[in-house]
């Protein structure tokens, strides 16, 4: 797949930093056009993106339909494949989903992020009135407040800046810095901070059997009051890759912005300054473009 | 209500080391007599099992019906309520379960801790074939294995001592020492250790996609490794007490074999020795009886 657009996670940065022990090409948020695909030539100039697990189809995770979980999995630009930060990447025909032809590039990079904020919905129902909160405003937590806001729930998102929380102004929700005044527990709560001290927050928030949803990933390991959860009846899922078809519904229904998300675009030969500005607070989403003459 | 008979819990020993700040009488697993009973004196004279949390009916969590995790609540032996380690103790009617005149007084003590064991079958759907590993052979793991043992689960019981997973013996299901080599992952897993260490070999026996529940409270916290439990996409459930009315059928029933738990007795003069040693490595059920007299 010839890469036409990819996109900064902070699984990248923290890949930098050293979270996961991975050396090759980083990058797993793109939309590319197929180059070659011998076993059914159909493909080739499709634009496309790509679940990132490629799977082996055999394993117990695999024949229980977890391939995301595939115990022989590589994973793009995470483990043991190159990334999408590179003019081509390979992925298995069955990863591909096709774009369609309405979704701008700028658009549809977006696939993989914002399946990702679907999986909550995929692993918690979630409902009407139902009382949620997002913690961490960033990269992930923007689209995880977006989808969710689609629900109908009764959501607020608790960030570290106010210039990150502005960004959801005029969408069906609440914000919160999280130097204000607690806000009341709530049932739903969703960690996106990116940061281990996340955890302690969003522990705070959810109410007596409720649900606790993870998001991130950083290295390291946080110190967890285990009783207080037996105590509370808390739940806690973890919650990784998501839905392509359903995010890219939603993407070229134009349910979810993420024109607002997009802060820089560099060509991949300055991709070491994309991932300074990546870095630094109050950054949303920096794109690299491999090829900038072909837009 | 007139306390006939009381069990030790490892929650007890836990409060005695300090792992919440409680002053009062201790004690919450007893089989009674109602002695007086103003509201309804119909009560009055019958044999008892009593839950735990005494609600208050009013605010959200009883409104919404989680009366156990009622904001204002007391707890029997645990939180600003005297306990059963007494002649007698005070709850409100709407605690107590009438006692089958089948069920012995030495099954009837143990409704609180089987109600808990169920209370994973609450949360957690378990099926027949269902992979399931219990962590902890000690008191409340006993009940928990023996109530899963009921469901036709796929179970293993995980324990540090062969001489608790010997009174295991002639259940459908499999033990094995925590020094054997790792068994495969399980579907569901129940931490019942006790102990912030026990985390930790659950952990490692939850399949991606899988299941911990947490039934055990301790002093402290414990280091775990979240971004782990995101990847793996855990769910991780806090479970605490639970339905007494399945216990008592179930207990009624002699589905659950209780005689085989029961290590020691003791006058309720003797307390301290009962409590040296149900803190005995190996010890399961102490019982304290306030009246051997009457027996």
């Amino acid at each position: 797949v010839d890469v036409l657009l990819a996109g900064i996670c902070n699984t990248d940065l923290e890949l930098a930093r050293g979270y996961y022990p991975y050396a090759g090409v980083p990058g797993h948020e793109f939309v590319g056009r197929v180059a070659s695909s011998p076993t059914d030539p159909a493909w080739e100039g499709r634009r496309v993106v790509g679940e990132i697990n490629a799977a082996c189809g055999a394993c117990e995770a695999c024949r229980a339909r977890r391939s995301t979980h595939c115990e022989r999995r590589t994973v793009l630009g995470i483990k043991a494949r190159d990334g999408c930060f590179a003019e081509a990447l390979l992925l298995p025909l069955a990863n591909l989903h096709a774009v369609p032809d309405s979704l701008a590039d700028e658009q549809a990079v977006f696939a993989e992020p914002t399946a990702a904020a679907l999986q909550v919905q995929e692993q918690v129902g979630v409902a009407p009135g139902m009382r949620v909160a997002v913690v961490g405003a960033g990269k992930l937590g923007q689209l995880v407040a977006r989808t969710l806001a689609l629900t109908g729930c009764d959501l607020l998102v608790v960030g570290r800046s106010r210039r990150s929380l502005d960004r959801l102004a005029g969408l069906p929700l609440q914000t919160a810095l999280v130097t204000e005044p607690g806000p009341s527990k709530a049932d739903l709560v969703v960690e996106c901070t990116g940061v281990p001290e996340g955890f302690l927050l969003a522990r705070s928030l959810v109410r007596p059997r409720g649900t606790l949803v993870l998001k991130s990933t950083h290295r390291g390991e946080t110190r967890v009051n285990l009783s207080s959860l037996v105590v509370d009846e808390v739940t806690v899922v973890g919650s990784r890759c998501g839905p392509f078809p359903k995010a890219l519904a939603l993407l070229a229904r134009n349910a979810v912005d993420t024109g607002s998300l997009v802060d820089a675009r560099y060509p991949l030969a300055n991709a070491l300054d994309a991932f300074a500005h990546a870095a630094r607070p109050g950054t949303l989403k920096v794109l690299l473009r491999p090829s900038p003459d072909d837009s």
